[in-house]
This record gives structure tokens, C-alpha cells and sequence, in this order.
């Protein structure tokens, strides 16, 4: 076996060792080595003081053949990863005039004069690569030592996500062994251990291809990973797992395409140039929210009324008091009533109504925190269903929301002819 | 000067060096650890590979006081922390029955009987002191070496905090040399440059004070953490320094207690008996999902239009056609009458209304994406203001809605009489 090329990302800033930050960057940056087949071994967070970063760095470098550091590369005085590596690595530290006038320019565009402090952002280790930044003033370097390959990196987002695409990857294409190819399977309507139990003989025998099953807020998510050392042979096996996988879970898979549950909603939508519009109770106006999170969902979604008291259901939707007298404001009448009532005021095709306790408070034991019940209006009638969902509010609202957008996906997609289905 | 107990926390998980998954109980973790005036010097990830987590092990151990480590307790085959622990210490791992028996009494309780492949949960390090888990079969351990403490504990976050909080914090209050104690002022209507200006001269000189400045999405954020061998003075340090800024930034600081912005406006108008309803077009009903996160919020908010097309603006809010159509669906009037409209028609003592341009598409030179109008109805009149606000598509809804909560939060407290408002 070959031995593998170990990689560690260290970030590098005080702040991510509060309770308020967590390094976010790391996540972009695996995605990327991952579909390069290659694989984080560590990732370290060291704060700005210079024996503490000094000894991670340090670790690091002894511990894997590349090392990423990211962060701390700024002009104040608390920046110092360039200056610490540099000693730890026993490599001086050059001036280059070039990056300076580059810098110089940069301020002098704004029309501003570059403060004498940023001077420092202008050296370079010796023999190292010069990773430009249009999006900053901190330039990145790569440096090949022989014994350890060194990304000294900066610490925005906006600075290191193309840096390293533009700059890193590039250069990292050389070690890459294997090629790497990923699918992901979103699931609604079935638990975790149902579809484990459900695709047990459809777990890859083959150690190149990776099954993780994951469960998130109102779905559950299978992620395929396949290396080969040929990139198509790599989509081959992952596709053929996920066609295996699909057929076998049927319509409880959504997308297979990383798209979310809205998005798959608005598309079947606006494929169909039909309309939706929402009453939304206890779920107080989060299933429109998701609803117009996506682009140009203004083309089918056209209205949502947030009716928290009984007399907002009967004003905008026109609810009998009498109903919402007899059944209670959290029942399957009302909940229909609230889906046509949308329907009818906005004109739409469909109207989703949700009414229900999310909590803490309200509760009873006939109708426990939890309960929801979701209508679905068209053209055909209504249909509506109660859940009783488990968590603390914001959960409860969420997954209220997702078993709406469900309802309706469900319905869309069954009532596509076959004919029609197979050759979207 | 005292040397540093130094702590590194250690998650396992090769889940955590996927894109898809962060290590967020070292946030909370930290946080009580900050509260006892315990720094965190190093955070650390591993995967499920024997050889690599014996390497960070062993790093860990070698650079700190405290080695915490999380995660790999369970009992299938990837579980292995305690037994790579043990051989990095070299320390024997010892069976201890009376843990086996209260594992197997858990799984009776269900009617199940316990799968074999659990035994390995029930070894712990000869001399350690065993952590109770209520929530899970998986005991912590705490070890003391001499040269090292260490704390092994669960990974699943409602197993891993209460047996932080009820067994290892306790056993570290022996080293807090100080006590520490935090204040978070939370900010609105200025940019952070603007307050760092302001605010110059009072930031502390005592280096025993800490004050970060943060940016966050439609608000600033001050933290302030002092710290002191007498938890009096800490506070005392800390509240001194916060009083004087908040008396500088005035009515700016909507919150000195931890408070979100819709839970201030919430309590606000809950005191005075108030209430209020939403119109909304560019945020889709974000400003009354937020509203309605607050438990209880049913109180106060009445109802919410998510008005997004014209047609539904003159549905539900009797918006006259004309206006819309002299001044276009983004302007100050078309604003000014949603918030009247879904005041009148909730009999609401005040009303939002939002209409703007999210993008990313709809924008013109004349009306660019990001243009925001924002409405307040209340029996006094109507007040308008509009903005643009830079950013994707879900960065601007959530200004838009920060904006329009703040104006309500302004005008409900400029309106309290000066010495109410000075004893309440």
C-alpha cells in the first residue's frame, strides 16, 4: 500500500478559541481535497500567542506532509503566523518591493496612504511561491521544502476560497492518487434504522466506496463517496450504489442532487407553471420564509398569511368561528379550512395550511406540545394530516415546515404520469 | 508570574474531517471553562484511525495540563479512544462490573437484552474516577497522572454536558486562579468603525479586561470579559466599563443581558400590553418567523401577511391598485400602506410593512437589489424609512427584518416617559 499523504489544516486567531466562533473555512477547504481523493488527517486551532502557535505548528509539521495554516497574516500586532512559521521552519523572511508597490496601490486607490504597519504583509519565505490576493492585502505562500509542503494562507472567507481554488488545488493535483466522486441521497418519511434495515444488502462490499447514513432536521441524508484511480470509474461505482439505493427507497428520496426540499418544490412548481400560497400557524411564517429564500420563488409563490390568533384565521381566511368553536384552533377541519382559505383569497393552485403547539407552553394531554396538523388544498380536494414532532420549538417549527413542502412534493410527483416522469 | 494551566480539547470523529460536520461541544465546553477563568489553549480534531489519534493523543499530552477528549466511547468496531488512550499513557485498562451491570439494567429497562460488542464500555483506566452517564452507556473517565489530567467523555452533546457540568468542572475549580465574568452588549444602527472611534478612550487599560468588538448580521456585538482572583471585582470590572459604554452609544444598545433583538421588542411590548402585526414582501415572512421563535410571542402578535405578489398586496392588505402602480410595488407608500393595512385589519396597536428588492434578480439603476422600505403604523402615524442593504439574497431579508424590528424597538422606547424608563 502506498503510504498516504497526510494533510493537517491549522487555523490560526484567538477568537476561534471563544464559545462564540467555530472555523468554518476548514469545511470549504475538505470539500476540496476530498473530490482531489485526499484526506484531512487533522485539524488543529491555536490562538495568536507565539509559543502556543509555535508549538502547533511545529506538531504539525512533524505529524503530516502538508501542512495548511490559515489566519494571522494581517498587519497588527497580534499577527504573527508568517514571523512564527518562518522560525519554526528555521527559513528567513525576504522583502519583496513588488508586494509592497502592489499594497501601495491598493490603499491609493481608495485614496488612502498605507499605514507604515502593513510593511510587514510584504515578506515572503525564502524559495517560497507567491499566491496572489485580489481580495486583500495579506498575500498567500506556498513552499516546498522537501520534507514538508507549507500553505500559509489568510484568514477572511472571501481571501482563501479563491486563493486556494486559484492557487493551492493546482499545485495539490500532483498528489493525488485516486480521484474522488460524491452523492447525495435526501430522504423524507422514513427514520434512519428503517432505511438502514431497508438498504443493509446494498452497503458497498467494496472499501473504496463509502456509505454514511445522516440524520438532520426533517430529513435524512445518505452521502456516497467513491475513489478510483480513474475519475469515471469513481461516478460509475458511486452512481451505481446511488440508482440501487434510489430505486429500492423509491419517492421517499427527494433529490439527488444536493438541492433542498424548497428547492425541489419551487422547480416542480414552476415546471408545471402552478401556484402556491400558505396559512401558516404555529410554523408563524417559516415555511414562507424557506419558500422565498429560493430565487425567482415570487413566480409561484404568490401569498402566505401568518394567522397566530383565532381571530387572524378569521379575518384573512375566513374561517367560521364556529369551526375553529367546535374542533379547537389545532385540528384537521381547521387546518383544511386554513389551506382553502389561502387558496381561494390568492388565486393559487395549491394552499398549505398548518396550525399546531409548538411549544413550551400550550400543551395538553389530548393535545400534547408537538402537534401539528398540515392540510393541502388543489384543485382535487383537500388532504390533511396530524404529526406529533419531538424537540424544542425551533425544531418543531422546522420539521411542521418540512412535512408541508413534503405533502405537497408527494402529491405533484404521484400525480405526473409515468410516461411523462421518466423523461423529465 | 503563575504558569498557565494549559488545556487542550481533543474531538474524535472522522466525521468532524468531513465537509459536513463541526465540533460545536468544544463551544460549550469553553465557555464554561472561560467562566472559571480557564483558558482553552489548543482545540484538536482526529479521525478514527488508530495510529492518528495516537499521534494527537500524544501531542496533546506533551504540550498541556489538561488533555479533554470527546467522542469514540460507543461500542462498535471505530470506537476505540479509550483503548488508544490507555496504550499512549500506558496504562492498563481494568473491567469493572458493577458498570456492565448498570449497562445491562439500561437495555432490560427497554426489554432488550445488551449486545456483546458493549462489554468494552465497561474497561476503564486503572485509578481513574468513573463519570456517571445517565444519558447513554458510555461512562466518562477522569485520570490524574501527576504530570496530566485527563478527561475522557462522550461525544453525543446531551450526554456530554451534564457530565462536564456536574463532573469535571468541579474537579477543575482547584485551578482557577481567577475568577472570571462576561458582559455582551448587543448594537444597532452603527457600523463597528463608528463605535470604535467612540468608544476609544474607554477601552480598558487594565489588561485583566478584555473588549472584542464583533460583527455580526444587522448588529454589533461588545464583549467584554474581565477577570480577577475575587469574582466580586470581576464583575465589578467589567459592569464599570459597560456602563460607560453604554451610557456613550445611548439608545443604540438594545441589549446588555444576552437578548436577541425580537425577543427585546417581544418583552417590550408584552410589559405594555401592546400588540402588533407584520406585511411582508421582499422578507417572505422571516420577520414573523422570528417574532414567533420567541415562546409566547401568540401574546402580542397578532398576524402576519406575506404579501409577495401585487395581487396578494391588494388581496389581503386593500392596498389600492393605483398606488402600487403610480409608485411601484418598492416604495415608501406601498410600504407605509402595507403597515396600515395588516394594522387595521389585526387591530394591531402597531404594524410592519416590508417591501424591497432581495435579488439576486429585479434590480434596476432607479431601484437597485438590496433597496429596502420599511413601514411603522401606530395610532400616531405612519413613519417610513428605506435602505440598501449589500449581501446575498438571505443576508438582505435578515437586515431588512433586523431594521424593521428596530424601529419598533426605538420608537416604543423613545416614547416611554424619561423616568419610567429610569426605574424600570
Amino acid at each position: 500500500m502506498e503510504k498516504p499523504f497526510r494533510i493537517e489544516i491549522l487555523a490560526v486567531g484567538s477568537e476561534l478559541l471563544t464559545p462564540f466562533f467555530t472555523d468554518t473555512n476548514s469545511l470549504y477547504l475538505t470539500e476540496k481535497l476530498n473530490d482531489l481523493g485526499l484526506d484531512v488527517s487533522f485539524k488543529t486551532i491555536a490562538g495568536d500567542d507565539w509559543d502556543l502557535l509555535a508549538t502547533a505548528a511545529a506538531d504539525g509539521l512533524n505529524r503530516t506532509d502538508l501542512l495548511i495554516v490559515m489566519g494571522g497574516l494581517g498587519p497588527t500586532r497580534d499577527d504573527f503566523t508568517r514571523e512564527v512559521l518562518a522560525a519554526v521552519l528555521g527559513i528567513k523572511l525576504e522583502f519583496k518591493r513588488d508586494i509592497y508597490r502592489t499594497m501601495e496601490k491598493r490603499f491609493k486607490v481608495r485614496g488612502m496612504e498605507m499605514p507604515h504597519i502593513n510593511k510587514k504583509q510584504a515578506y515572503v519565505f525564502k524559495g517560497a511561491d507567491i499566491l496572489p490576493n485580489p481580495n486583500g492585502t495579506a498575500c498567500g505562500q506556498w513552499l516546498d521544502t522537501g520534507a514538508h509542503k507549507i500553505a500559509l494562507l489568510p484568514g477572511p472567507p472571501h481571501e482563501i476560497k479563491p486563493m486556494f481554488d486559484n492557487f493551492v488545488l493546482p499545485r495539490l493535483a500532483a498528489y493525488r492518487t485516486i480521484s474522488a466522486s460524491r452523492l447525495v441521497l435526501k430522504i423524507t418519511g422514513m427514520t434512519e434504522s428503517h432505511i438502514e434495515t431497508l438498504i443493509e444488502d446494498l452497503y458497498p462490499k467494496d472499501e473504496s466506496v463509502r456509505l454514511t447514513i445522516l440524520a438532520k432536521p426533517g430529513q435524512i441524508e445518505i452521502h456516497l463517496t467513491g475513489k478510483s484511480k480513474n475519475a469515471q470509474k469513481a461516478e460509475e461505482k458511486v452512481q451505481k450504489i446511488g440508482d440501487l439505493i434510489s430505486r429500492r427507497l423509491g419517492e421517499n428520496v427527494f433529490s439527488t442532487g444536493g438541492e433542498s426540499l424548497e428547492e425541489v418544490v419551487g422547480t416542480l412548481l414552476r415546471v408545471r407553471k402552478e401556484t402556491l400560497a400558505a396559512a401558516e400557524s404555529c410554523t408563524g411564517g417559516l415555511l414562507s420564509h424557506r419558500l422565498t429564500n429560493i430565487p425567482g420563488s415570487s413566480d409561484y409563490f404568490l401569498m402566505g398569511a401568518v394567522t397566530y390568533s383565532n381571530s387572524a384565521k378569521i379575518a384573512l381566511l375566513d374561517i367560521p368561528a364556529q369551526l375553529i368553536e367546535r374542533h379547537g384552533a389545532v385540528s384537521l377541519p381547521v387546518a383544511s379550512a386554513m389551506a382553502e382559505g389561502i387558496r381561494k383569497t390568492a388565486g393559487a393552485d395549491y394552499g398549505l395550511g398548518i396550525t399546531g403547539i409548538a411549544g413550551p407552553g400550550g400543551g395538553t394531554t389530548a393535545k400534547p406540545v408537538g402537534l401539528v396538523c398540515i392540510a393541502l388544498a388543489m384543485s382535487l380536494g383537500t388532504e390533511a394530516e396530524s404529526r406529533i414532532f419531538l424537540g424544542p420549538r425551533e425544531k418543531i417549527k422546522f420539521q411542521a415546515s418540512q412535512k408541508a413542502l413534503d405533502m405537497l412534493r408527494r402529491r405533484i410527483q404521484t400525480s405526473i404520469p409515468k410516461d411523462s416522469k421518466d423523461t423529465s
